[in-house]
């Protein structure tokens, strides 16, 4: 059902919020205050290599930030940007542009990814299909890929990372013997994944919608169509950029990024263009469907008009010949015939009959 | 006839299978288990030079493999993609990548190639138009071309290589004497073949259509056109990407494609540039039929119109003048006329002739 | 008039036609047989040079192809690619690659160049209008040109040709002093002519079908905006590649092309471009037009409509009025005054004037 | 106004003007012969420095030609083309390619420029806004820019270029101080200056028409509507191909081209940009006011719908009512009621005031 | 509300303002004339260094021009374009090109930079939603960036440029320590901050649209889609030159900028491409809501139709039957029977009910 606090909310989705940044210096950081009763700033730690794990669920970040070169690879992942002190402390340890805490911490910036000296920053959005709302809710997730390390900022608490952390555990896949580059490819791969199971959402909204639209058209079709064409567009709006990122990432040469994962950024990118085609073909499919359901109305319309014409056709003027013969004119020899009544019956059947015979000679019945 | 099942099974050709896959890190090989009763999957050899050939038309995979390098040119056709074990060995047989191995399994890529050490691999769609559904399938084929051998991976098996196998027998057209290089490009260029059948079929459809649209347009022509559409769309979404593919095989310099290959790569890409202006121009018709076809019933409706509103003007009125000589009032002095009856009639007549006039002038009649 | 059997040729248009070739590998030459009673393939032959012209209007293939060198320029106009004997005699004589025989052979290929080793090999599309049926035909005609000659091949013999022998026997223009790639040239500027023959022959079409929308909009000329969109696809099918095709060989930097032809493929790649302006302009047209045609409908239906409502709204309440005193109560004072059937005219007459005037005031009248 | 003259009129301004020159040998030069009583080509010379200026309103072309090099730069500007020994002479003396000259007589040319050994060719399109007809017309200039001299070709003498010569004559701006390449950019710069002219009484229109269809919508306001759709498209034939010569002219390396003047093509570049945003804007706003008017159109018949509807859904049972007892049973106990007859038209009352009701409830009234 | 007035000055924003301008020599100053009360040119200094801050509100143009060289960075901010010697002056003091000053003077210039020889010159649209008329307008604001100098041009006094004040006060951000090119980037990025403020006005009245349009369509809906649609129309044509703009300054080599503000340019751009980004979100949405409220003006048409349809068919059979036995014929036996009237109701009852349930079985009721 769309509703006006979900249309609101829906569209809300489509520009960044606005409030304590507009007007502030640029590599300002004016977090968003949490909103109260939110939980506190989570910080999770892997410190990995080919033979050991270390798991810290939770942690002080001061803590993590010093496990960093302990192991091959180290792993942050921080749940919360609103802990401005937080994102303070991690930009003067790690030695991040003041521009990249601004675009860690002010959420809805477009997936992009920058290539600085000492690290690469990669923003990108991860989608959530809600089946309540039926709305599609991007969250930002910000990376920082340094030499050995890898940040992940999440908006929220979330469960995307969660088969990455299972296969650190579990040593699947390359697992632990890949270095920060591939850890940071496969926190990219899940969470493309995640936009195949949002369109795939989609997709059976819109195989049902395309049934009920060919078979019985409804008014509800119409506002669903409408529903669709708008995820699109909202998918369509991180799905372009996240194009650009990826194949940035792909073709970049920064000394970040071994060679071995760039057949892996590849693949990757061609995921991306698989998002790509099936969100453009979607939209294909929903236009085609407006102009079905669009069509049909008007067939119907025309259905119900010729009902009317060939009842009114048929009968107007039979009316009208009642209506003579009950006009109570003194001298009407008509009335007085010995056959008038059957005979006018008769003339009235004849009309009938020769209506329909036309009607049905036009194809109209 | 578009039915729910139908319709159920055309969206999902649009985007990948989830299932096994999906949240499993990149690289693995979580093969669609064979569904109960599948074949087993078939292995085809042929080992071949200008002179000999070699044709095992179902062989162990380790037998066929063992044959690479016998004969100047080996072929190996494996025939279903559900044998995760056979997967394995073929990986490491050949050198082959993870992900490769992976996209040879999780049918349902976007066509591509990939250019990495020690052979190149492809893959591409090969569609088929079910005469029964209406529906354009697509299968995924999967190409791996190394020095002198080329692997082809089928989701199942099919008679499209049929030709090429003929060829080879006979050492019809370049047949034997061509190398992997050749082999690997009359693959490609059977299946493109098969994309000129699919329009052929279509274009028969869209000719019938506009026949149809433009004579006697019906509701069934609306939902013909929606299902052109649809697999005009489905068409494209393989189309473009193999064009890019295609493209670029033409322009690597790989050194496992020769020279004189490259013709034939030109060829294939000027084929498939063929393709895409097809559907292109069929997606214009399509669009400009359903132009047509609306346009045709918004005429009807105003024919409909013009005749409900023809009888109902000029009856209307006519019925008007007879209720009122049908009342009862006591005064009424026309009642008494001599001529009143006829009288009437008379007037009656004259309003009924003078808006024939006045339909017939504005052509309405 | 759309005919089904227009309709159906026109389609087939669209895609190359199959049959004979259709699996059979790349490079044979697998002839349409000569439709019987067609022609036989005939062979002229010109060789000139700034002095002397040597004619002959039928001629052996063989002995056409020993004529060249003789003459600083060899051009050899073959009409018909049935021959598949003299197809591969003018292959080895010549060098060509077995697909470009192929190519020769199966018309329908797509606008294009080649730049081989020995030989430029032009294929292009030979547009005519066909008054009697309203459709733009392409024929396909093949030039290879070589070091001192010019082979050209045409589907069916034409005219299209004829300017070019004339300039070369009165030695008008550059006439008998270019070189075989001015000759070429020559022939493919003559091709492109006719496109401007065609675009003026559908602007025609397009000028009268504008002036009937816009004063009188009938559903014939619904079909006949059809019809030109469908011709205008078809063109651009064709323009779109001979672009691509002419600016090619403009920037082409071949030995055989003569720099002082470049300003004249330039000049061609202007008209080539100007005909796409203008193909992209019509079809902006017909869909402005198709526009301004649903939209008359529209209007016209609303008028309709009108009249039906004012007359309906009128009558229906007086009608009642009428009924009610035609009603057969014993127990109806009205009946019974003096005045009464006068002061129940005049109140019909009140609200019918009333309803006039409101009517009016709305617009409606 | 469209009138079946002004629509053959405005289509055959978007195709070249066919006769003499099709099929001609390229490089031929068949002008259009003088229309009788044509004024007869004018020449005009113009030489000067930053010191002294010559002006001949009207000169002998052999005279005017013999005149460069006199002056630091001589501008000899030619009121109409169809002087085909006055073209060839140019021709000669200026070592002008047969192609050049060819374009220059052969109006309808597509904007361009040509940078050839000794002169740039430009062809531009002067626009101008018919007030009478509606109609923006089009007349081809072609420049000949060369050390020292300009050549200016019109059509038609027209008074664009008077902005030029007064500035000549008083030395404004850089006037007499600028070189060739100066004085040819003086002129493109005055006829796009042309284009804004033009733009703005199209903006006018579209202005009007915007309030006419929001506030007012009525069928005229879509001939109109369609008129400037028509001449927008006409606009954007000229405008694209002009920002491909004027940008490929900033771009020249020409020597012919100083560096000063670089800055002022530029500037001339970014107009053309100008005119080509605005042009799309307001093919933007036509599109947009084409979808408003067809909405009102529906929003109208919606409303004299629901007017038809509402009478004849109160007044068709009522008069059904009344029928009933007009009947002529013989047992009709009804009729002998003492209150039938008010009983039967309270009946009747509370039907329509209930049905009125109705309708209110659900915003029909 | 969209009143005609409104509709003309809406319409006059898309093309630039003729008058003076048109037919002057390029690089002319001809002003537009300050309107009769219109504030005085205003000139305001800022000399900063990271000690050090002067700030002057109001000081004489020569003054200002003077203290250039003063402190590391000199900003002069002039609000008023109507002073012509003002200008002047300001060309000679710092060198500017004829072209320049003209660009700054005649305001409504395409968005776009310029790298001269010695400042870089832009020109931006500083956007401004008007909450009364719903309009969005645009003011040119230009820079002049010189080494350690920024001259900004407002059309207007405005405070858009109020935070930059404050914070070169206050010392916040990087405030003084940047140099010229950081104060321009400044200046550019408050103007771009003020897009996002205006998208976020027209996302709000798109938000209430889509609640309107899809829960109670009414033809206000219409007017006020169109306004959304051509405020979108207006956005774009700022913002797509505004891309090129700011990107072709990011990616420029002008030793006027340096290194470091590299970084904050392409955070610039980045912003850019998300205003493009929703900006043509925003027009999909609108194009979406039109083809809402289209079908439901289509769907409501259709139901009102359908009960017009309804009653009709139901009574005029019925009323026919009435006029029937309302006939006066002497012989009509059927008056006469004792159960006759009561019979004769039974069946209009009969019909009426089955036609009722024919209805329903249709799913009409």
């Amino acid at each position: 059902m769309i509703t006006a606090r979900s249309v609101i909310h829906s569209m809300a989705r489509f520009y960044p919020a606005s409030g304590a940044k507009r007007g502030q210096p640029p590599g300002t950081l004016a977090v968003h205050p949490a909103a109260p009763g939110a939980p506190p700033v989570r910080v999770q730690l892997f410190g990995f290599g080919p033979e050991d794990l270390r798991e810290e669920p939770s942690v002080a970040f001061d803590e993590a930030a010093a496990a960093v070169g302990e192991a091959p690879v180290t792993w942050i992942n921080i749940d919360g940007v609103h802990d401005a002190d937080l994102l303070r402390r991690a930009g003067e340890r790690f030695g991040l542009h003041p521009l990249t805490i601004e675009d860690i911490a002010h959420v809805g910036q477009r997936p992009r990814y920058e290539d600085t000296d000492g690290y690469l920053f990669v923003v990108l959005h991860m989608l959530r299909y809600e089946t309540d709302t039926g709305l599609v809710t991007a969250e930002q997730i910000s990376l920082v890929v340094g030499r050995g390390f890898v940040l992940s900022f999440q908006e929220r608490e979330g469960d995307v990372f969660g088969v990455i952390r299972d296969r650190l555990r579990l040593d699947k896949g390359r697992g632990r013997r890949g270095g920060a580059d591939y850890l940071a490819y496969a926190l990219m791969d899940a969470i493309v994944d995640q936009y195949f199971t949002v369109l795939e959402r989609l997709g059976e909204s819109l195989a049902n919608l395309e049934e009920e639209v060919v078979t019985r058209p409804a008014p509800a079709a119409l506002q669903e169509l409408h529903r669709l064409k708008r995820e699109l567009i909202f998918l369509r709006k991180s799905v372009w950029p996240l194009r650009e990122c990826i194949g940035g990432l792909h073709r970049s040469d920064s000394p970040l990024l071994e060679r071995a994962t760039s057949v892996y950024l590849r693949d990757l990118y061609d995921h991306t263009m698989h998002v790509i085609d099936t969100v453009e073909t979607f939209r294909d499919m929903v236009s085609g469907m407006l102009d079905i359901y669009l069509s049909s109305v008007s067939n119907r319309m025309n259905e119900v008009m010729k009902l009317l014409t060939v009842i009114a056709t048929i009968f107007i003027p039979l009316t009208f010949l009642a209506g003579v013969y009950g006009m109570n004119f003194d001298h009407m020899p008509e009335l007085h015939w010995r056959w008038g009544y059957f005979g006018t019956l008769g003339v009235m059947l004849a009309i009938g009959l020769g209506m329909l015979a036309w009607f049905r000679r036009r194809h109209w019945l």
